[in-house]
C-alpha cells in the first residue's frame, strides 16, 4: 500500500468534490459499524488458519476496490464471541460514497453472518481503537435445564438455578479501579493488570440473565472470567466474600471459572464528541 | 401398536403405584411442551422425504421405550416455522416418570434444535389438538436494510420502512368473525373459511416489528397471508381500505403477499382449566 494523504472530509458533497479534484492519490477514512455472529469465526483478528471477521471485511473491500485495506477495530474478540455494534475503520482510495460502500460490502459479505450496519467518512486522525474511550459488553446466560434450540452458541446455558441478586452483590466488588490479574488470560498483552471497571450489572428477565460490563478497556478474557466467577456465586458454590478474596488474590490461580465465549457480545464503543 | 387402556393418573406417586400394580399392559398419556427451531425441518408433521419435528420426537421416544408412539400436536406448522411452546401428547407404555422421560428425550434429540421444556401426565381424554381452545402466534419482522446475521431464517427482513401504525389500523379490520378465504392456502383442509380472529396486534420496538395473532384456530397460511398484506400496508403499497377490500373479496386471488415462514412462531396453545 502506498503512502497516503489523509483527507478531513465530513460531507458527501465535499468528499466527492475532493475525490474529483485530487484523483486517486488520496485516501479516505471510512468508519464502519459491524454486527457479526461469532460462531463460524476464529475471532475478529485475521488468523493464518481459519476465518475471521477482519478477513471477511478486508476481502469484501478488496473485491470492491482492488485495494488491500487494513481494518482496525475498537476491540479484538475471541473465537465464538459476537458483535452487535463493533466499530472499525479502513482507509480507501477508490472514490465511493459511504452508502454505496456499505451496500457493496453487505452484498460481498454474504453468506457470512457479518453485516455493515453503518458507514461514514471520518477524519484521518480518528482511529477505531486508539480514539475509543469506552467499551461495553453484554454476557447472556440462559438459566434453564432444557437444551438450547434457537440460540445454540449464542448464550451460555447454565442448568443450576442462579441467584441473580447474589451475583449483582458480588459484581459490585469488581466495579472501580482494581488489579484484575485474577480475571486476566495468561495470553493477555496489556501492559498493566490495573483497570477501572465502570459498570458490572446483573439483570434477570425470566430464565434469562444479562450481565452488562462497561470500561475504558478490558483485559483479555476479563469479562468471561468475571462472569464465570459470578456464576459460581449464583450457583451458591461461592459466597460474595469468595469473590472479594479472588479479586484480592491478584492471581490467575484464584479464578473459579472462565465462562464460554458463546454468551459474550461486544455491544458498542464510545468515542469523544 | 396394541390396544390400550388409558389411565387417569395425575400424581407421580399414583402413577408409579399403578404401573407397578398393573404391569406393562397400561398406557399413560404424557403431555409435552416443545420448543423448536424450524429451520432444518420440513415442518411439524412427519414427511416421507425429509426431517420433521414429529419424527424427531417419535424417534426419541422409540429409542427410550422401544414403542412406536404417535405424537399429536396442537398445531401443524409448515416448513421453516418455529415453535416456542408447542403442546403435544403421546401414549407410552413403559413405566417412566415425566421428568425422566423429558431428560431422556432431550438427550436423544441432540443435536437437533428441539427441546422438551415441560412434560406431565394428563388424563387419557386430554388431546393436544382436540382439547385446545386457543392458539397464539407471533410473526417477527426485522425492518432493516442490513442483511441478517444472528437471525437468518428466524425473522423476515423487510428493507422498506414500515408504518406500524397503519399496519395496526389495517389489522383491526381482520379481527372478529370473517370469511378468511383470501388469507387461506389452496391446500387448506379446513371445512369452512369462517374463523374468529381474537387478536391481531402490530407492535414496533426499534427496528423490530412483532405481530401477535390469537384465535381458537387458524386456516392454513392464514397468519402468513395476513402478515404479508399488513406489510404491503406498512410499505404504503396498500391503503387500509385495500385491506378491507381484500378481506371482503373472499378470493385467494385478492391476496397481496404471503409472508415467508422465517418469522412465524407458534407461541402457545390454551386448554380449558
Amino acid at each position: 500500500m502506498k503512502p497516503f494523504t489523509v483527507r478531513f472530509e465530513r460531507g458527501r458533497g465535499a468528499l466527492l468534490d475532493t475525490l474529483e479534484a485530487n484523483g486517486s492519490d488520496r485516501m479516505t477514512r471510512f468508519a464502519f459499524t459491524v454486527e457479526f455472529d461469532g460462531r463460524p469465526f476464529m475471532g475478529w483478528q485475521r488468523q493464518a488458519h481459519g476465518p475471521s471477521v477482519q478477513q471477511a471485511l478486508e476481502d469484501a473491500i478488496h473485491a470492491i476496490t482492488g485495494e488491500q485495506a487494513v481494518i482496525h477495530a475498537a476491540g479484538r474478540t475471541d473465537a465464538g464471541v459476537h458483535g452487535l455494534a463493533m466499530h472499525a475503520h479502513a482507509d480507501i482510495e477508490k472514490p465511493i460514497t459511504p452508502f454505496r460502500l456499505m451496500e457493496a460490502m453487505n452484498a460481498r459479505l454474504r453468506p457470512q453472518p457479518v453485516a455493515i450496519m453503518g458507514c461514514e467518512i471520518v477524519p484521518g486522525d480518528w482511529h477505531a481503537r486508539f480514539s475509543c474511550t469506552g467499551r461495553s459488553y453484554v454476557y447472556r446466560i440462559a438459566n434453564r435445564r432444557a437444551p438450547l434450540t434457537f440460540e445454540s452458541g449464542l448464550v451460555w446455558r447454565v442448568i443450576q438455578p442462579l441467584d441473580a441478586a447474589a451475583m449483582q452483590e458480588a459484581a459490585q466488588l469488581l466495579v472501580g479501579r482494581h488489579d484484575f490479574t485474577t480475571f486476566r488470560s495468561a495470553h493477555c498483552q496489556a501492559e498493566s493488570p490495573l483497570k477501572s471497571l465502570d459498570r458490572l450489572d446483573v439483570e434477570r428477565d425470566g430464565d434469562r440473565i444479562a450481565i452488562h460490563a462497561e470500561a475504558r478497556s478490558f483485559l483479555h478474557h476479563q469479562v468471561r472470567s468475571m462472569v464465570g466467577c459470578l456464576a459460581l456465586v449464583g450457583m451458591g458454590r461461592w459466597t460474595v466474600e469468595d469473590m472479594r478474596a479472588a479479586r484480592d488474590a491478584k492471581d490467575r490461580a484464584a479464578l473459579g471459572l472462565n465462562a464460554p465465549p458463546d454468551g459474550l457480545y461486544f455491544v458498542r464503543a464510545r468515542y469523544p464528541g
